[in-house]
């Protein structure tokens, strides 16, 4: 099967008219994506997207299509037999490998998580059954080793897949049956308390038991929220907290000192998304406390994320779907919190992530650590209505995905509208809050 | 002054026949550059560069091209009083920092870089006699300070400021005198052992005595190469290598090994350009011996630089001019830089990079650090006809620049010829050998 033809879509949805998703540096997110469509001579459609929050959709959609002229005319085929290849043509070109991390390796990502969702489209598989049935050698075989091998060995890596294939089986009818233990993110910073408990109750009635919300610019209105969010929920329940990398490395002990008191299970992204020894740093201030260290959503490379894994700085791993070069560099990611025992709590929100994190929760809890005892998978009620194939939940628990793929096949009549900036939403609203004029203040 | 508009020019250069600047990865670049013209309604025009090496050029076009609309209508004088304001509303942008570093960061660059020239050609100085010039306290109001205090904070800055303006006037007029020692990159992967010593010896009669080599494919030919060069220069003259990142952690330690009985003086991105525990790990390995590791040339932003500076990573602090946020961002790293007494050996070659660099080494000599005994500047006569500038070097030494501004004027002949793809230099190759589709294998 042959790829014919490449479609990007500049997707945006107006979402800062109601402040969800704000934190203390996103101030008014319009949750978008760069939607790439991979036309085929077969019948089939292979489709990606690439999150992000607004103004910069544009960038990532052009350097899309500028990589999809390395694939099309090429077989779907080949990138079954080998995906490292295009892994390898993609991320290290030999010119340009030069635009390094972000929009570059976003960028490749798109193309390759568009080429899994084909594979698994000619298989008639969730993308997570695809993954849980390839055989480990293969899983070796799609990870570029060239960096991580001091943290993790190809030999270690096949070590860990073989000892879960043997429960394999198993493992997936009860996934099947129970789903993944999912969280929520209910405390958005522009959101009153009231408005959040009203949120948390809602989902605790749908079984939920776990929350976070947003802290970070003010330590007293921070904390009198974390107590109130502790009363409301009562001790049994889940408390995490997210300041979106708002802290030098120093505030951020401070204000976390102040959060000790309410049994907290993680505090994500304290500081800067590449700050390794400062997460180091923190983990040993804090190391007596139960309270972890989360973060990933922002890693930008398997590198990041290997540093964070092996020294210990996380307790969390927060893989997120489209910031890294798509599925082989999770697998690269799972594998090693695999072997270093943090559990793997994926990235959830935005456009379709939550419609993608599914997969590769399904992977690591069936085939990688093999259980799901301590992973929780972020959940967001973002936007689902958009999506032909809805993330479907139950008792607090993503249910197994049926359909082919990824699953990220929008309405049409919902992607014509948010077109940016052509579609009917984005006419409609004033030009000051239309792409990269829009400006917030930022401290 | 207003900014009344911009032009961004893709401009490239076929170096890829001749295989110069040929690295393990970048197997044949064609030197090139995103050059962003501001005007203005004062008839100064600013300049900047950001150097890439080929494909790819157009994404960073395309998104310092978006970036422009932030600006223009802004003035010169706004800028002049609060630098640091114009860095924050572009790097924390709220929508469009969801895009990180590389491309999105370097894009900043390229905006505040134009904006400093045009503040330079304002005052009617070359740059680094505007920066020299500047008020310490100034100085430390330009730098976002956010995710660097843990390491230096900015009273300390202050302190390292207020110490070498002491001596300023007196440093200045020696450098003026002598200039900003240099070496230079003569061994390139793709020359013979003949073809280099003969650069060599050019450059020795010049009157340099510090020379780089490229290596990292073959550990047996690079030993080989390390000797010839350390017999043909003498013990007397530095000799340095640079791995281009091709190794992981431990084939760094295994290469490395071999050369430690040819007294290098540094070993240059032995590994991942992000991977700071691995160059902690590296540098404790080889304590005992007097090479160094050193990085920067890809680091892609401060944080990164913090953590390699003061953990003692690196021996060699190598900045580069357009990877990361310009000027204010540059300013951060090399007062990081000196606090921790390791000495900035700025990244040169590609484009427009010596003549860029040789401003932060003017100003790290004489106001910052406020010596020359340890510092060498990277120098590389690569394409510095195509500039109304040109670097003028004397003795190894770069002379102390003396246009306005940067010195990034290009001859206009030069950059019509080379605008990509309309340039007839570009018209006149093979469609093979024209951007994205140019490839070359990879390992």
């Amino acid at each position: 099967m042959k790829i014919t033809g490449a479609k990007v879509i500049d997707l945006r949805v107006p979402t800062s008219d109601d402040l969800l998703g704000s934190d203390p540096f996103h101030k008014a997110p319009d949750y978008s994506s760069a939607v790439l469509h991979l036309e085929t001579d077969g019948g089939l459609r292979g489709v990606s997207v690439v999150f992000t929050v607004g103004a910069g959709t544009d960038w990532l959609c052009y350097g899309i299509k500028n990589l999809t002229t390395l694939i099309v005319g090429t077989t779907l085929e080949e990138f079954c037999q080998a995906p490292l290849k295009l892994y390898r043509r993609l991320i290290d070109h030999h010119q340009l490998r030069w635009l390094h991390d972000g929009v570059f390796r976003m960028a490749c990502g798109a193309i390759l998580n568009a080429m899994w969702d084909l594979w698994a489209k000619l298989e008639g598989k969730p993308l997570w059954k695809l993954l849980v049935d390839l055989e480990p050698q293969f899983v070796v075989g799609c990870i570029d080793w060239r960096n991580l091998k001091d943290a993790l060995t190809p030999e270690e890596a096949l070590e860990i897949l073989d000892r879960a294939s043997k429960k394999k089986a198993a493992r997936e009818v009860e996934l099947r049956e129970v789903g993944l233990k999912a969280y929520c993110t209910a405390g958005w910073l522009g959101l009153s308390d009231e408005a959040i408990l009203a949120a948390v109750r809602k989902l605790q009635n749908q079984g939920f038991d776990a929350f976070k919300v947003k802290v970070g610019l003010d330590c007293a209105a921070d904390v009198a929220r974390i107590k109130f969010m502790r009363e409301a929920i009562g001790d049994e329940q889940s408390l995490m907290v997210d300041a979106n990398q708002y802290w030098g490395v120093r505030e951020a002990a401070e204000h976390i000192g102040y959060y000790l008191p309410f049994g907290l299970k993680w505090v994500e992204e304290p500081i800067a998304r590449d700050d390794i020894l400062g997460y180091l740093e923190l983990s040993k201030t804090f190391s007596g406390q139960s309270m972890q260290f989360a973060c990933g959503e922002h890693a930008a490379s398997p590198v990041i994320f290997k540093q964070l894994l092996q020294s210990g700085a996380i307790g969390y791993c927060q893989i997120d779907a489209v910031r890294v070069a798509g599925v082989n560099d999770v697998m690269a990611i799972i594998l090693m919190a695999a072997k270093f025992g943090v559990p793997v709590c994926p990235h959830g929100g935005g456009i379709g992530l939550c419609n993608m994190i599914q997969h590769f929760g399904m992977w690591d809890q069936i085939a990688v650590s093999g259980h799901s005892k301590t992973q929780l998978v972020e959940y967001i009620d973002f936007l689902q209505d958009s999506l032909k194939q809805p993330v479907k939940m139950k008792n607090g628990h993503y249910l197994a995905a049926h359909a082919p793929g990824w699953g990220l096949e929008f309405h049409e009549k919902f992607l014509e509208e948010h077109t940016f900036p052509s579609g009917k939403k984005w006419q409609d609203r004033p030009p000051l809050k239309r792409g990269v004029h829009f400006e917030c203040e930022t401290s």
